[in-house]
C-alpha cells in the first residue's frame, strides 16, 4: 500500500486523549492514503490523489446531484453517507479488484475499522449504520453515492487523461457498469465527449 | 501560488457541457492546491495537504463535533458550510496573511469566484447563502465551522510536528485566537498535551 506516511495513530500510542481527538488521528491517514489505483496505471505520486480528496470530490458532488436531480433523496444522509463510505481504509489502505482480496474479506476488515474508528464517539452506532447501507445498498441515499462514488473517479479520469496520464478507458468501463439512474448515464454520457479525442 | 498542476477547468475551454461537470472541473483545483501556510514554514510538498484535504477533514470533524457537542446547531448545515467554505480558492488560491492582500481584497475576490462557480447550479444561491454566511459569522453554525476550520489546523500541525516538522507554534496562537466556544477550547488543551514535548 503506497502513502505520503505511516499512520498519525502511531503518534497516541498508549497516550490517553479525547475520543474525538483520537478519531481525528485515525481518519488523518486518508491524507496520506494514495487511491492505489492511480498509481498501478503509471500515474505519478505527486499528480496523484489521497482517498481523503476523492472522498471531499464525492461529498461536494453528491451533494450537488442530489439537489439538482433528486428531490426525492435526503441530501443530508447523502453527504454524511460520502463523507463516511471511504473511512475503514484508514486502517485496511485502498484495496482494489487487483489485490486479489474477496469482496467478503475486503469487507469484514473495512467493517473492523469502521466499527473501531468510529465505536468510541457519540453518535458512532448512527455513523455505522449509515456506513453499512452504503456497503449494502438499502436505501436510496447510499445507492446514489455509490454510484456519485465511480462518476467521480470518472470525472478525475478525464482530468488525469488531459494532464498525460493516457488512455484511461479501464477506468470508465468501471463507471458504466456502476451506474444505474438515468440522470447519472446522462452525465457521463456528456463526460465523456470531454474526453481527449472524443 | 504553489500548486500540484494548473486548474482543470482550463481543459473545457471552449467547450459546452453540463454545469455539474463544469463546477466539478472548477473545485477540483482543490485537489492540486497546496495550503500555502505549510510550505511557507518548510514543509515538504510531498508532505502537504491540498485544501481539499483539508476540506474533507473539517467537514468530517465538524459533523463529529456537531453531533457530539452542540445539539443545538443543525448538523446538516454545518457539514454543508464546511464542504463549501474554500471554494472560492479554486480561483483566487490559497491567501495568507503573510500575502499582504487586504481582508476586503481577499473577501471581494473570493465572492466573485464563488458566485462564477454555483451560479450555475439549480441550488447555487442557497450555497452561496451558506457561504456568505461562514464568511460574515452570521449564524451559529458558521461560527462553529470557522472555530473548526483553525481547529483542523491545529491537529493537522500536530501530526506535522510528530512527522518533524519542528515548532509550528505559530499554527497554535492563530487557532487560539479563533476559538470562542468552552468546548472547542477544551479540546485544544487535550491535543496541546499531545505536541511533542509537551
Amino acid at each position: 500500500m503506497q502513502t505520503k506516511a505511516a499512520p498519525p495513530i502511531a503518534f497516541l500510542q498508549g497516550r490517553s486523549t479525547l475520543a474525538l481527538i483520537e478519531a481525528y488521528f485515525e481518519l488523518n491517514h486518508l491524507k496520506q492514503l494514495y487511491r492505489q489505483g492511480w498509481l498501478r496505471v503509471g500515474l505519478a505520486r505527486e499528480r496523484c490523489e489521497s482517498v481523503a480528496e476523492h472522498s471531499f470530490g464525492v461529498a461536494l458532488l453528491s451533494l450537488f446531484l442530489a439537489d439538482s436531480y433528486f428531490p426525492e433523496a435526503d441530501a443530508s444522509k447523502v453527504v454524511r453517507i460520502a463523507l463516511l463510505h471511504d473511512l475503514g481504509e484508514a486502517y485496511v489502505g485502498d484495496i482494489t479488484p487487483h489485490d486479489k482480496v474477496s469482496r467478503e474479506e475486503k469487507l469484514q476488515r473495512e467493517q473492523q475499522a469502521v466499527e473501531r474508528i468510529l465505536a468510541k464517539l457519540p453518535r458512532g452506532a448512527e455513523y455505522l449504520a449509515l456506513w453499512e447501507e452504503y456497503e449494502h445498498g438499502t436505501s436510496f441515499e447510499a445507492r446514489l453515492v455509490r454510484q456519485v462514488d465511480r462518476l467521480e473517479m470518472g470525472l478525475q479520469a478525464t482530468i488525469y487523461e488531459h494532464q498525460g496520464a493516457g488512455d484511461l478507458s479501464q477506468f470508465f468501463a468501471s463507471v458504466h457498469k456502476a451506474l444505474e439512474t438515468p440522470e447519472l448515464k446522462a452525465v457521463l454520457a456528456e463526460l465523456e465527449k470531454l474526453r481527449p479525442g472524443a
